[in-house]
Order: C-alpha cells, then sequence, then structure tokens
C-alpha cells in the first residue's frame, strides 16, 4: 500500500456562512493530498499528462463526519491499496488537530488518452513506479 | 416524488486547465438545485434557517459520466423520494444541451439543531410541506 | 456606451464564516455579467475564442460598500464606455434588492493572439460589432 | 515595515480553460499570504475575531502581470507599511519559480466592531504588536 500525509490550512474562503468549511471546499482537498502523495513519490501530475495520459475523475464519494473550522491544520492522508491499471482508485482521510477523522471519501480516476479521450490501460514505465512505490 | 429543473450556464471560473468543469465545482451545482426545488415549493433554506433548523452535507457522492464544458447551458434536476424525517436524500442528474446525462449523484442532508449541533427529527410543519409537495 | 443588467442568486459556496458573500466570490459574478453583457449583443466568448482571440485579465478593482447575504439576488450592471481596440474596460456596479450599490469595480482584458500569447488590435469584425451596440 | 514570504503550490481547481490560474482565484491567495503574515509574527486572524474586532475587505486591487500555471510553487510576498489604525493596507505581490512577478495589488480591510458592525480605531493591544513587528 502507497500512502502520505499532507497538511492543509483552512482559509477564510473556505469556510461558509455555517462557520464550518463548506462541502465544496473538500475535493479540493482531496486532489492537493492525491498530487502530494504522487510528488512525495516522484511522479507529478504534469509530466503524466506531458506523457499523454490525463486522468480525469470518474467519481466522487465523501462521508461528512465532523466539521472543520477556519485556520484548522488538517492532515490529509491519501491511500492506494490497488494498481490503477484503468481505474485509478485513491482513498482519503482528513484528521484535525485534536487527532478526530472528521471526513473521508474515495476518488475513482480513469486512465484517458489526451489524444482520443478514451480510457487506456496505465503505461508500463507508470505502472512500474507504483509497483516501486509500494515495496 | 417532488421535482424540479434548474438550469446553470458554466462559467469561466467553473472550468479548469482540462478545458472541462473541474470536479470540484459541481457540489456548488448540487446546491443550487436543491435550493431551487425548495424555493419551487414554497420553501427558502433561509426560513429554515431562522426555525433553529441546519442541513449540514453529511455525504456527497457523483458519478461524472461526460465532461461539461465552458458556456453550457446544464439542466440540473433534482428529485427527492422521501420524507425528511432526519435525513434528507436528495438525488441530482445534470443534462448538457444535447440531453445527454453528464452527472449523477446524492447529497445527504441531516436535520440538526442549530442550537445544539445535533440531529434532530425535521419539525412537522416542514415534513407536512414536503408532503403537500409530493401529492 | 453599451450596458447589460444580468441577475444573480447568492448560493451558500459564495459565502464565508462572516456571514456575507467571501470577497473573492465577485470576480465571478463580474466575469458572469460581462459574459451575459456579450451574449445580450450576439456574441459569445466561446466565439471569440474560437476566432483565435484570448481576453485575459490585465487588472481587478473591486470596493466592497456593503456586505451581499446569502439567498440574496443580486443585479449586475455591467456597461462599456469605449471601444475595446486592445484593452477592453468593463465597469461593475452590483446592487441588492434593497436597490442599494453594493460593490463597483473595474475590470481590464487585453485583446491577445491565442497563436502568439501577444497583445493585439482587437479584429475590425469585433470592433464594428461593439460600434453597432452602441448605437 | 512588516513584511513576509508564503509559498503557494498552485493546484487543478485554480486553473480555468486558459490553462492558466483563474483572475478569481488570487484574492484566495492574497487572503492566505496576509494570514501568514500575521501568524508569523505571533496574531491569528481568529484570536481578532475572538476579540470583537473585524477586518471586512473594503477594497482590492490586482495587476496580472503574467500567468500563473498549474503546479507552480508562488512565493507571495506581503508587506504593510502603516499602521492599521483604522484602514488596513496590505501590499502583495506574486513570483513564480523564474523569480519573475507575476501578479500585485493592495487589498485594504476596516477594523469593524463585530457587535455594531461598524468601523473602529483597531485597539491599542493590537496597534502595538504591529508597532513591535515594524521594529
Amino acid at each position: 500500500m502507497i500512502e502520505h500525509e499532507t497538511q492543509i490550512r483552512v482559509c477564510y474562503g473556505d469556510t461558509d456562512m455555517m462557520g464550518v468549511v463548506y462541502y465544496g471546499t473538500y475535493p479540493r482537498y482531496y486532489e492537493i493530498a492525491r498530487t502530494e502523495l504522487l510528488r512525495a513519490h516522484g511522479i507529478t501530475y504534469k509530466e503524466i499528462e506531458e506523457a499523454g495520459l490525463i486522468w480525469p475523475v470518474r467519481s466522487f464519494h465523501a462521508t461528512y463526519l465532523k466539521p472543520a473550522y477556519y485556520d484548522d491544520l488538517l492532515t490529509v492522508r491519501t491511500f492506494v491499496d490497488q494498481l490503477p491499471e484503468v481505474r485509478f482508485h485513491i482513498h482519503t482521510e482528513i484528521f484535525n488537530q485534536a487527532g478526530e477523522m472528521i471526513n473521508k471519501g474515495e476518488v475513482v480516476l480513469i486512465s484517458t488518452s489526451r489524444e482520443t479521450g478514451r480510457p487506456i490501460k496505465t503505461p508500463e514505465w507508470l505502472l512500474s513506479k507504483f509497483r516501486e512505490m509500494g515495496e
């Protein structure tokens, strides 16, 4: 299993009039965290795109367990437990400073050819990077 | 069943560098559509809050079937098929101008006391409004 | 002078924990309003881009006079008082339901070649459309 | 003069279909940077609010000099050159990895009583913190 933790500070613009982080802010947190997971393992999403691969989101699911507040320093834990052959499942859990899990969910990306816009098998060079990461 | 359709025009700020609507923009579309469903039936979210009830999001799930593009005029169909006793399930489907379903999902809100922050049964005056709507 | 009015409903995601519309939400309102000004005069930003012209923002200035609140139905008035030869100045004023001006400002776009990324004179076919609008 | 530098990584959601950071994303960058300036000097915006003071934005001005791209690691320099007696002027400059200034501007906040919603003189305890910072 590959995993990574990123810290995100909640800013004013992330909140709504309920005084907590807006539910539509979380996809952004998930995105930042999965990018940092890849970067920590030497992959930038940028180089993936340059190799002709894009990873559009196929599905997003999140459960909101507790609110997050302005100025919270959240820990976003991301993990991957299967090779992203075509579908790339990324699990995310978010914790507040008190160590409480406040949000958890999953995003599924689809390996897609930038040229044709169609799903493709993730290139072997990239899959082998994932195999190395998991060791 | 209660249902409603709202139209939303995709703006520049909704898109990302992939040239399509960013996946994190959809929660906003879902929110606008469910507010308009309520408004169309004579309920404003504002009066609900004034009555001491808040509806924080418990979960969000969306499947991204096709991309939405800048300037698209989307039709967002929202429907409710059970009384929101405590959990309020709202189904959403989004269609593009060609009539293709591009996104579908569900949001679950929880009837919560503004004062205590705890889940409560939705007040009877509001439930009876939902019963009327569904007739 | 060319002018147009668009209505925008404030949604939950537009607000912040101060209970009012976040200052960073306004550029989006300005963008929606100027797009609708063009559309009302038979120009879509999309066709402009297809003609090889892009209009990146050069500057944004806004003065926040009064707060806007959740569920407000804002009237966004946009006007253009000079031909967009290279720089395209767009003035914006936002009013609440009570008719109070709550925000005013200006955005300057630059006519730019999509191919070279350099400023260019706005094509004559487009300038003449602006001349017609102003009549 | 009080100054501070913060680094911000551009994420996917910050960009638009032009392939660059959306102009409406910058207010968020400005906000993050001024919060970090205060934090670096031992002030949290949270404690200010708890002391009954709020700082709504009075004006925002930004000039967009060059585009910022996905995955750029931006350096946001914030500086304050006068005591925030009532109006709090904050200057911001943003640089890309190549050291090029890509954006500059100013935000003016107004010291406001949380209770009355009216402008007030910034409390002495806070002004003296600013005096110390500037030494």
